[in-house]
């Protein structure tokens, strides 16, 4: 088999074979294919696409370049969730300790945060102690004992993946539909779960910028699991706007708590309880995703999750203190305060910039090698679809100094108060 | 300027200006711009193509990575001639000294062969003691004193043409038009000469299997050249067999050498008349291309180029007795006959194949590093519509045993013999 060939085989619009992107995925990660030949065969993939069956074969390949997780010891169903990456998205960190509460098994890998969008990993590291790296069997141990652990993703884990990744950055092969949701599935298919619900966000601050193209992603995805014999769903959540109201590593430890304490915004509440929903429907908590929506919402609601949070938090070493006093979080940094120059209702919130305006503030990183801040961030007081009054606050920065002057030009320009009262639809559509 | 936004920008099909194609040939030629970004670039051409400005200005940029000859100093319109490349293809050797002896100046640099095509370099060789590689300035002297000097291509002239196309050759990215077409033209728009005509081959035997690429082929050269300032005319000639009898080096020397006493083949005698003809009106020798068309067919058939050929090869210290002793070479080697097995009409001759055949006696070279046996080959006695009786002669192979088992199969299954007679057109188009 010659590389050359295969190049030109998807050049030519023909669909490769498991064996030709098993051959393609291991000799790249073995350096036995350059990198000059993957990132002409990447272009071509761009602009020819694949077929479901080279997508589950490139994912499959790409997890099979490292380690597998075998969770098969842990009895019943692992269920593990994936987002797509959006600005305010702590959905894990509530999502897990209330499915482990309600009997679910949940086993998470999490990244770290790249550009706009955070990373689950930074936000739980704001919790002093709070400890990201935990050996196989332990993690295990936790999962089993405990209902949920949240580590970082290893690099053991689908290292092809990694790889391909970056060359991918460098060569303007990002935006391909099958390379996105082959990258993605290779490290879920190799975390171990059976089920997984995974959280496609759409809008302005997602990648997925359209519906048309977060649905094209998500089949592609559902179909990789299915035919990799997981039990998939993905959800369509709406990015228009930040999910919640606090952008920030430990302000958004801070929503957390508040919102597994009963008092979450809507928003976020909903859209954990859906994905919940789902992953105890697969765990077989529940008989049906209604059931498990219901349930989900009303523990959230009445704050009874929030102990077994402490739990977690505790047994990867975190301080709950640290969540019990979570009003000091606020008091760390200075604060400047964005009013409105207007009555109106907030019609428009431009999700990218409000994460892009936090990153400048330090909550982010622009390249891989930032060092970020954990206290900084902002606090969006108000929601699309809002009334405002002239002089009211519409947003807390929470600084130091650094960045401050971009991030209040970038946030000024970001959002639009009118007089339409406008509805956003956050759960846009279902697909499994 | 980033490598990756040129990328996306091809990408995304929006046309690159002249500026940014200068940005990424500088930059890969000083080895600023790693292969696995020129790679992807050169695919996502592939899929996107370019426009005519774009091509001029990738032609232009590589034209500009080496030396450009100034040709300047000899008076008049100097005249240049390129081939596509074919089967047998030894029309520059019977067109330099017949647009010399009718008064123009032919300055021309050739390759060498690869793969089923020959190569004008080598077929020179053949003749003992030839040179093909001249200084500049003996180079330009003689092209001033003689009319006409054809040399080895230097590897000064357009070495980002080198280094983008053993790129594409690895990465499945050398069918595309307008790297085909900024490829030729780079190098002949560095060779100095005021007017160029391109012999664009269609048929099996060619690059372009169809009139329809040929023609986007052509019309891209075309376009490149008149923005370059050149006077160009694309010629589309039939090779749907081989051109002429005789395949193979020295057999291409015989056969020019009779071509120019007034004895040639009917299709070689054409094809260089009607580029002769383009040439000569593009000099201003005649007024008209009908006029230089039959100023050159009567010259050829009367003989009187022949001792122009005699004073070209001499100058470059070629021995003309091996010219004027010509039937010599046909008992260089071993010969064997293929006979035909039924009367009818020579219905299809495939020129690939033929090409190939005389590849495998050792008239080509499968890679770059092959040593070629300058006397072997094939002489295909019969052309497309041709009467042939049963047990009569249909080729003569040259060979001394390497290959001929392979050639014969090849040769068997390469030609069809019928009841129709048949009629190719051997100039298919004239574009300019």
């Amino acid at each position: 088999m010659q590389m050359v060939d295969l190049i030109n085989k998807k050049k030519y619009n023909q669909a490769l074979t498991r064996e030709e992107i098993k051959f393609i995925i291991d000799g790249y990660t073995k350096g036995e294919i350059p990198d000059y030949q993957m990132s002409a065969f990447l272009m071509a993939v761009y602009f020819n696409d694949m077929t479901a069956e080279e997508s589950t074969a490139l994912a499959m390949a790409m997890r099979d370049s490292g380690e597998v997780l075998d969770l098969s010891d842990i009895e019943g169903t692992k269920v593990d969730k994936h987002s797509t990456g959006g600005v305010g998205d702590k959905v894990s960190i509530v999502l897990a300790p209330l499915v482990a509460h309600l009997g679910a098994k949940l086993a998470k890998m999490s990244g770290r945060g790249l550009g706009h969008t955070g990373g689950t990993i930074d936000k739980l590291e704001s919790i002093p102690g709070f400890n990201v790296v935990l050996p196989l069997e332990q993690f295990k141990k936790q999962v089993f004992d405990l209902g949920c652990a949240i580590v970082g993703q290893s690099g053991d884990i689908a290292p092809a993946d990694k790889v391909i990744y970056a060359l991918r950055d460098v060569t303007a092969t990002v935006d391909s539909m099958p390379l996105i949701a082959s990258s993605i599935m290779s490290k879920k298919l190799a975390s171990g779960a059976d089920a997984i619900v995974l959280d496609v966000k759409v809008g302005s601050g997602a990648f997925m910028k359209t519906l048309k193209d977060a649905e094209e992603l998500s089949r592609i995805m559902v179909d990789i699991g299915k035919k990799a014999g997981k039990k998939v769903t993905a959800i369509l959540t709406g990015m228009e706007e930040p999910l919640g109201h606090k952008i920030g590593n430990a302000l958004e430890i801070y929503e957390s708590v508040q919102t597994l304490e009963g008092n979450g915004p809507e928003d976020l509440t909903q859209v954990v309880s859906v994905i919940s929903g789902h992953l105890l429907k697969h765990a077989g908590v529940v008989k049906s995703y209604k059931e498990g929506y219901k349930l989900s919402y009303d523990t959230l609601r009445n704050g009874s999750a929030l102990n077994k949070f402490y739990e977690f938090v505790s047994a990867q070493g975190g301080d709950i203190n640290f969540l019990k006093n979570k009003d000091e979080i606020l008091t760390k940094t200075n604060t400047y305060e964005i009013k409105s120059t207007q009555d109106g209702f907030l019609e428009k919130v431009d999700a990218l910039n409000f994460g892009i305006a936090a990153m400048k503030l330090g909550a982010g990183r622009a390249t891989k090698d930032d060092v970020i801040n954990l206290f900084v961030g902002i606090d969006l007081h108000k929601k699309i679809g809002d009334p405002v009054k002239k002089g009211e606050v519409i947003c807390t920065i929470y600084h130091e100094d650094k960045g401050l002057k971009d991030a209040i030009e970038i946030i000024n320009n970001s959002y639009v108060i009118g007089n339409k009262k406008i509805k956003i639809d956050l759960i846009k559509e279902t697909i499994q």
